[in-house]
């Protein structure tokens, strides 16, 4: 079988005239070492799981990108953080919305899907349980970054709910194919910047920011609530297996129907062919992907 | 146009050999009066979305039903409820999560769609926000209900998380067509007896437990786990619009699908030509509806 790799950090409007070589630089080697990670594992023979959820730690772990360290702030200067898991194989799934202080939620979220009867954990009780089963956490100091900080100072005064600062959307992803075929996607992000309420996006539900099923496996990032309208991650596994179209027929079909409704943003899908699929409307996409056909790649703009 | 409205009050292994006449007869009250409360909004020329509020409203106020008044107990002796609204003729959607205290959480779902940028507020936030926008709240008492306590204690004895008890599983919701063919679905539910950890199921969640487009509108209920990895409202959707399929083929293969995935419940949905199918692979499902074809039907076994 063909392995297949594809990861993300967000999407949205990256400038390229906000772009410096030198940061530009930081971005690829974030992307490059979760690339490596990811397709290490596939390589040594591991699943599709490990190697996704090894990829998104990689990424959680990057300050730059807005997920585990360097998470956004909320409206209360918190970070609260989503993610959500799915193994393909088993049609199971796994994922945490707003949990605070955990290290990688990509992993609390896979812990969910494989010790407890539930899908989804939420707020406290999600807090709880990972206290309950052990998970690695970290002080706020650990995932305080000044310029997120900076970015919710800014908000406040200007008294807007961001997405992630004006912008790439914040979100980082995974997907992947390993050497049985079967497939697995993980989704991880620090949500918006300056949000109230208790929001919860796309990232961690099932179908909308992240899906994984025998013959697909998608990762989302954009603005999460057209993501949701739009049914976004199971709409491209849908095309596929009642219209029949090709893996980047169908991510392209269901990115043209993102934009029929407004929505900004983008996927990464994989198939049991090791195709993948990278569409996005807007104006870059922090991505990479490398397959048994092709070398590590790395890109941010179109 | 031809008007329809269906409703439910949860599915599950009903059994007969439990049901006395005088509760089956207390059960069709409940039904019947949410009915002809959301069937007359119809009639009198009302948009599918004020039909399925007020139906589900009714329902959540019938306390034999999980949602609103009557929900289960969670865990630690709360009350926490969930609900979502999607109105298909403009794709947008709004939904709360473990909500305490208001009165009717599908109407606070409603004020998330049409006063908020977001979809789904959970915990303490969305309390917040209701409390932010005035929604009617009721103490503790009188959400309060002797047979759901007793179920806790039962569920706490044998250490069992219960989806409603023995069962039916407890949801209930909406699904209409109006005068101009807008579709609209409400999903309310009260959760699992004895749940932990903030656990959230399908009944939230857009295209999981409730969904409505241009086509289809659908509402479901039952063990939500299964219903989010089958995504199964927006299921029903895809195959009516990928594959062709009449509304009533459709719903059938998407219970079929959660058949084989081993979940257990049922839908309802309705198509913009007030078309109804209301299929399920429980024992039972309280439901009913009514169209301009067919007059006011409850049922509740198979």
């Amino acid at each position: 079988m063909a392995l297949a790799l594809a990861i993300h950090g967000g999407a949205g409007t990256i400038h390229r005239s906000q772009m410096t070589p030198a940061l530009e630089a930081e971005y690829r080697n974030g992307l490059e070492t979760a690339l490596n990670t990811g397709y290490a594992i596939l390589e040594s023979g591991g699943t599709s799981l490990d190697a996704v959820e090894a990829a998104v730690c990689s990424l959680e772990d990057f300050p730059l990108f807005n997920a585990g360290r360097g998470s956004v702030f909320t409206h209360e200067g918190k970070q609260e953080m989503d993610a959500g898991i799915m193994d393909g194989h088993k049609l199971a799934a796994g994922a945490v919305a707003f949990v605070k202080n955990i290290r990688n939620p990509i992993s609390l979220a896979r812990k969910v899907m494989e010790q407890t009867e539930h899908v989804l954990l939420a707020g406290e009780g999600a807090n709880q349980f990972a206290d309950q089963i052990g998970m690695k956490t970290e002080t706020d100091e650990y995932f305080f970054t000044e310029h997120r900080w900076l970015q919710l100072q800014e908000a406040l005064a200007a008294g807007r709910i961001q997405l992630d600062h004006a912008k790439p959307i914040g979100t980082v992803g995974a997907v992947a194919c390993d050497k049985n075929g079967h497939l697995a996607a993980a989704t991880s992000t620090g949500g918006m910047t300056n949000k109230k309420y208790g929001r919860v996006g796309d990232t961690p539900l099932v179908g909308l920011g992240n899906y994984a099923d025998e013959s697909v496996a998608v990762s989302c990032t954009g603005h999460g609530e057209y993501f949701m309208l739009g049914v976004t991650a199971y709409d491209v596994a849908a095309r596929i297996k009642y219209k029949g179209l090709s893996l980047e027929e169908s991510a392209r079909e269901t990115i043209d129907h993102l934009t029929e409704i407004n929505g900004e943003g983008g996927l990464i899908a994989v198939d049991i062919n090791g195709n993948v699929a990278l569409p996005f409307n807007s104006e870059g996409m922090y991505r990479g992907y490398r397959t048994s056909n092709s070398p590590a790649i790395t890109e941010i703009f179109s």
